[in-house]
């Protein structure tokens, strides 16, 4: 199944359309594949904020072409679309160094629009790097595990995680792939398997709660995560229940791999409990797809993020770098070096 | 909320008629509340398989109702069908045991009504005082984080790690009772919060993974969860993610507690290794309340048990006693001790 397309890479679900941004529409995967179009800044940031576009380089570069329909269509509002924009998801820090990125391009549409593709290509070729870097570290006859939806759904294409897992599937490293469900959303049962099973890679679905299982058996030998926020020390925000998949890994000697691309590293963030922690409505837990699945009256707590410590990754992998062992000594290298 | 009902236990699953087992189907809940009658042997061990009834020991008393149905209808095929309901599922050592007892009544069916009243009768007291010595464990002001469902509707009633958590709350010791969704399955979601609320428990759903962050944030001092099966050595087969539970709990320093009744012990399964883990059908993971989730043609891994090993368990609690810090010779003691 490997040559079913070349370097395992078909999908792309941010699309520029010269005066309308198309996305989409990850609610409805893998029932549909159905588009929205957003023609306003204010209609991008609800598509953020309802989930049609979610993984954080893809919510970055969404903000991106959100901010040159501003420009394009109500350039007076530039500066409230942008802040409109940045409120929509408070976790990513893609989001935040993506807008800054943009204010500081100006307030001409077309420069606007030039520096919202350089953003996007830039990610792409970010991830096609990380994805030779990542799958460098792994041995051969590897197995890895996933968590969540790190693809082309979650990027500009090719994924940060899913990007090292798809380089290691070319070459032949990677032997099992293993995603875990990633309730309550369900990225990793929706998307992950979809887009996996598109682009030719076979994959084998988990439960969350059978990774620890799984990793005694002896099947992984690395687990392969993307992150929403690098702190400068090498805490790391991402998923609900990643942090929990580093518990178990180290428990099993299992290692543990963080793929972002370099945008992810926020150096003005010391440490993980710097970081907020998006809550999200208990009705993600209390039914699915309209269907309440748990008693009415009943009460769920539903943090959708979670901070590994720097102590629990093995390595963090961006586009400008491998830092093994990560802290905030490492990490403050790899941003000096690279600058 | 706490005096909304005496002792939190108004629940009862399996019903003996005196010709006919009325089993709630657990199935259906929260949204329904309906009963499945069953006439006889074979009945008994299809809503054994089919989850109609779960959890180890309302699947041991159930059993044990299926061999009076027999005795009752067809005499002659008495041994055929101990032997049909043995193999309805292999993981719960309850089952195994319950079949061997009333083998061991011999073939009257008044006979062997009394001994399965005996059973069903000697399960709920065996809850009750587990409640009490699990109970005992907490401190003031505990929360307390519990996976699948243990409660009545998984016993004679009342529960066993749901029992602790009933008595806990009745004497004041709990302030927070978190449950786990467990997938795929989803015991904790959808039988768990319904019971708990049911019986005037305030508690909180959580998503399987958020357990590490939620044991980071302070709010639970103790994991309490029931046992399919106790090897001779303590090691523990439950419900898939229990593992991965005490994993996160001896990482943050939160006890872990089982609880069983002695009929859970397997003295002759020398250790976890030995014990056969249930794989169900991928199905189940496949969709969500019966929504296909996951794209056509992909594959999952649904093992639905797991092995808990005993030096990640605090404490085993049996209605014979406490065994802290179970190991071979612990188990021993206690199984010489009471026998």
């Amino acid at each position: 199944m490997n040559i079913a397309t070349p370097n395992h890479d078909s999908i792309r679900a941010v699309l520029w359309q010269g005066d309308h941004l198309r996305l989409l529409d990850q609610r409805r995967l893998p029932v549909e594949e159905t588009y929205v179009d957003c023609r306003s800044a204010e209609e991008v940031a609800s598509a953020i904020r309802d989930l049609v576009v979610r993984g954080a380089p893809a919510i970055g570069i969404a903000a991106a072409w959100g901010v040159v329909l501003a420009a394009q269509n109500e350039p007076e509002r530039l500066e409230a679309a942008s802040a409109h924009l940045r409120a929509a998801r408070p976790t990513a820090v893609n989001l935040m160094w993506a807008l800054d990125r943009m204010a500081g391009a100006g307030t001409d549409a077309q420069a606007l629009a030039r520096e919202a593709q350089a953003i996007q290509d830039e990610d792409l070729a970010a991830n096609r790097r990380m994805g030779e870097l990542g799958a460098a570290l792994l041995d051969a006859d590897a197995g890895v595990l996933t968590h969540c939806n790190t693809g082309s759904l979650a990027t500009a294409g090719y994924g940060t995680a899913l990007g090292v897992i798809r380089a290691g599937v070319s070459s032949g490293r990677i032997s099992r792939v293993y995603a875990g469900e990633t309730r309550p959303w369900l990225q990793g049962a929706r998307l992950t398997m979809w887009e996996l099973l598109r682009d030719g890679i076979p994959a084998t679905l988990i439960a969350d709660s059978a990774a620890a299982h799984l990793m005694k058996s002896g099947a992984v030998q690395w687990v392969v995560v993307g992150a929403d926020r690098i702190a400068a020390n090498g805490d790391t925000a991402n998923k609900i229940g990643t942090y929990q998949l580093a518990i178990s890994a180290r428990h099993h000697g299992v290692r543990f791999m963080v793929v972002a691309p370099f945008s992810t590293v926020d150096m003005a963030t010391a440490g993980g409990a710097d970081i907020e922690i998006e809550l999200r409505a208990p009705d993600e837990l209390l039914g699915y797809a309209g269907q309440r699945t748990v008693v009415a009256g009943a009460q769920a707590w539903n943090p959708v993020f979670d901070v590994t410590p720097a102590g629990l990754i093995d390595a963090i992998v961006t586009e400008r770098g491998v830092v093994e062992r990560p802290d905030a000594q490492r990490m403050a290298e790899l941003f000096r070096r690279t600058r």
